[in-house]
């Protein structure tokens, strides 16, 4: 399949994870390129990595956007890696790159990229429940999914938000 | 004062706004030009039209930094405006732009800005309470101003977060 | 005047630079204040430096948008300074913020910015001549403006190119 | 070979071309593949569409990084297609992502990129000789390649310029 024609699921998560947050990151990397997907991460440690290591242990494709300028500071797991030098502006072109997102833990990092998802309309479901009320009481609802599995069928069918 | 050595405040906040929230902006917005600090907004409506008004009016600067192309696409308020073609990227040049961000109502693109700033180490107070818990239970804590004027002294004094 | 009723013009030039080409940057400067238009420019030394004292001495405004994430590295006669943490990229929002483009000097990160306004439709006028053919033998012609005041009000005027 | 250890070419020219250019340009992409470098090119027509061509049909993995947010906007011959919504700000992320740049026919989109490359120290190549003199007289020098071949040899032996 040409590459225009593939389905790009980020995986966004912090880079310090725990060891059940990098568990359900390599399950879905490995989801990912067991369903011809290709998976987005930021590159570096943590829940990149294991999505990272899983999609590549399966065959599938891992790309890395970097917020730096040196390619070597990527995790080894990744099958294509692009340094882009944009700092944590970086996240904005991971959100750009992806026809969905898979939130995994919780940090201000990976708050930035749920919500400039949401605010761009690309979907995106959490492993993981958030609660996020804004200063007028109003709850800012997150898909929650129940599995690594759901949350990959939900990141390969959804047909936008 | 040169500008390398003025403060600069950013204001985010929603682009279609309550009365109460545009009432909080351009106070803010007036605040910061009477104590000589640089307004930094995202150069479109409702809180930052307010705020880049309340700034104007008292013979402030407010910079905007558009996300399209089109410099008449910015309100009438604002004393530079640089388009910047970054689509919601450009979220992150006014974080990066800013020595404090204030925070006024609630979005999806409100919260990017604040998360990002806090990802950075950028100084964040927000006018009105978010409450904001990750997956793993943790609250992610935000300052609170009660007031305009609370607000505008912490963005002017505070050193770092 | 509102700041989107104003006209923006880019000095784009090397940031070690000779005397002569730091007269005109100066100069340039200084007549585009008495005309009105903000000045921008990358905010380092050289043609950036002059051509920035030069517009703050004769009381305009003068826009400085960094490469770096400090503000404290742009020079001291920056009206507005805005770092972008973009690297050279920066080089494409000086092209996208300006209404026209002023080249003085040569150097590749100054024909870049040359090169980025002529592919995306800003009008530039060089002081001092390049002289640029293409493999297929093909002139890049750009316009050359014999003095500052010329270029000036070239860079005023001008409707597109 | 993980991602991080790949060598990294990109393909720079105009997105309309001539068959020469065109068969230059997927002379480059094939060789890449057979060599084992990753292609990077700007996703559109052109030399970047015969480039990704080439590489693709012999086996290799060519990267596109796309001004716009429309993944369908891509040739289909890229293997990895990513929307950038920079505009032409992403030709700077190409020379980012790129260890070496091999530039062919003219443009001044093309020109932007080979400057870039100067200015940031990624090794540029031309097929098809630039001529270009700044206005002190300086001739601004270009690596010129005689063939396909060579440009190829140079991207992926060069240590930097």
């Amino acid at each position: 399949v040409a590459g225009h024609g593939r389905r790009y699921v980020a995986v966004v998560g912090p880079g310090e994870a725990s060891e059940a947050e990098c568990a359900m990151a390599a399950e879905v990397g490995r989801l990912l390129a067991e369903r011809g997907a290709v998976l987005v991460t930021g590159g570096l440690g943590g829940t990149m990595a294991a999505a990272a290591q899983g999609c590549s242990d399966a065959g599938g494709t891992a790309v890395a956007l970097l917020p730096g300028s040196e390619r070597a500071d990527a995790n080894p797991y990744s099958s294509i890696v692009l340094p882009t030098g944009l700092g944590e502006l970086r996240n904005g072109l991971i959100v750009r790159a992806a026809d969905a997102v898979i939130a995994i833990g919780g940090s201000w990092g990976t708050l930035s990229e749920i919500a400039l998802a949401r605010r761009t309309a690309v979907p995106v479901i959490c492993l993981g429940a958030w609660s996020v009320t804004s200063p007028s009481g109003t709850d800012l609802a997150l898909l929650v999914a129940g599995s690594p599995a759901e949350a990959v069928d939900f990141a390969l069918t959804t047909s936008g938000s």
